[in-house]
């Protein structure tokens, strides 16, 4: 059974489109190469009420992890421990812990930066100490603001920071082995083909074929344009990206070159130009 | 009233951490200048129930808008249209003018690439123009597979292609001045005021102030960090963005620049360096 895990993504800059969700396409594929299978996105504005609701919706349908990211810094902005305890029907409490990692990323900028009033603990500070009850804070080796991880019947929620650096190492030193764990020998292993010369309606039913042949490969064709992409050939470029999620044992990489081989065969007996990728 | 908006992206890639999503970036950012309120984005996986899902739980929430991106082409993995069929409980029916449109596109290309086959109306071609009954096919200016636009109560759902330049015409073209007419004089206003040397819980009881004395803007601040933005300070970098959601007549820069003008105080009279944008 692969490991289901969904991202929520608390933000207005990541709806309003200041902010590109670099997070969310970070987490996706650290833990999709891990072995989880992300199910679902979703972003929401920093009100109490789309936090705890999104909370609430995503629990119901029972994944095994919720990562979240931002809102859980010192400005009354940075809403989403309030949002989670709400959804809990927990109230949000100092927790020692917490307050104890706080107050030690304070006393360090304190002395890095020479700015000694930083150890004192302003009501701004402490927020960032006030968590659910009954839920574990987790350490942040970046910034001040750390983390929690919180277990609701068989869903384990991990809220973490919204700044990128300080996200990325808590999902490394604390998710990541989590994953490892959990998802055990079921990976995902992906190749790429590029095709050119041939329209995707073309292509699609020598997908088909493919896909009937080779048990287990899931194939997908993405058409790039020039726009947005840096290609500069006045056609279709089309990149074939087949993935399979399965043990080792069941040989994916042959499995995937088996595809790729019959699929670029294909591609060349009706007009197109088959390209593997390295 | 604000117009409220939900954006729905379909795409594995999206979950996998393969393709950035700067569909829902592009469409988040647009839409918010136009005077709509984006209220969440949901990224899901390319399954017919997942999509349906999604549909009738975002159609519960009742946005006036729904967009939704990807999921409309040839391949098999094109699953946006069945999705949303299911959920309305509408059957999926080859729809002429959606087919016209689609013969249209495939002549252009026959013409233009040379490929004279181009014009015979495989199954993976005709799926591009089997849509749900009872709605509208949209034209895609671009590629070959059109849009489509269905009213639902009060809700308006547009689903548009994943290919950027296809998604960024339609919208253009078709929605944008929806937009304008719906959301009428309400637009949105933004400012960024630059903070060094002060930590964002510093930062926090003063924005606090700044809030509580002119009405109606809205303050966040964004901790940059060195690795995933390109700033080479040895400190926080914090962008502080205002904005502010009204009418014109409500002189929205002047109280942008008032908010920006008394943070900018109070940031010096606390030690940090503030430096407004442009």
């Amino acid at each position: 059974m692969t490991l289901e895990l969904e991202i929520i993504c608390v933000g207005n800059e990541l709806l309003i489109g200041k902010t590109l969700n670099t997070n969310a396409h970070w987490i996706g594929k650290q833990a999709t190469n891990l072995g989880a299978n992300v199910k679902r996105l979703t972003v929401v504005q920093d009100i109490v009420d789309e936090i705890a609701t999104i909370i609430c919706e995503t629990l119901e349908r029972k994944p095994q992890l919720i990562i979240t990211t931002g809102g859980l810094g010192p400005t009354f902005d940075d809403k989403t421990l309030e949002g989670i305890a709400k959804a809990l029907n927990r109230k949000l409490e100092i927790n020692p812990k917490a307050l104890a990692m706080v107050k030690q990323k304070c006393a360090e900028y304190a002395q890095k930066r020479n700015m000694p009033d930083m150890v004192e603990m302003t009501p701004q500070r402490t927020k960032m100490a006030k968590i659910p009850e009954k839920t574990d804070p987790v350490q942040n080796p970046i910034g001040s603001a750390p983390g929690i991880k919180v277990k609701v019947k068989d869903t384990l929620i991990f809220a973490l920071p919204g700044v990128p650096t300080e996200m990325e190492a808590i999902f490394t030193q604390t998710i990541e082995p989590l994953i490892k764990q959990l998802a055990g020998d079921n990976l995902f292993f992906e190749k790429s083909l590029f095709v050119d010369g041939m329209p995707e309606s073309n292509l699609a039913p020598l997908i088909d074929k493919v896909m009937a042949d080779v048990q287990g490969v899931y194939i997908k064709s993405h058409v790039y344009v020039p726009t947005r992409n840096v290609i500069t050939k006045n056609r279709p470029h089309i990149e074939v990206h087949l993935t399979i999620r399965t043990q080792q044992k069941e040989k994916p990489m042959e499995k995937l070159a088996c595809a790729i081989k019959q699929l670029s065969s294909l591609v060349d007996a009706n007009g197109g130009t088959p390209s593997p990728s390295d």
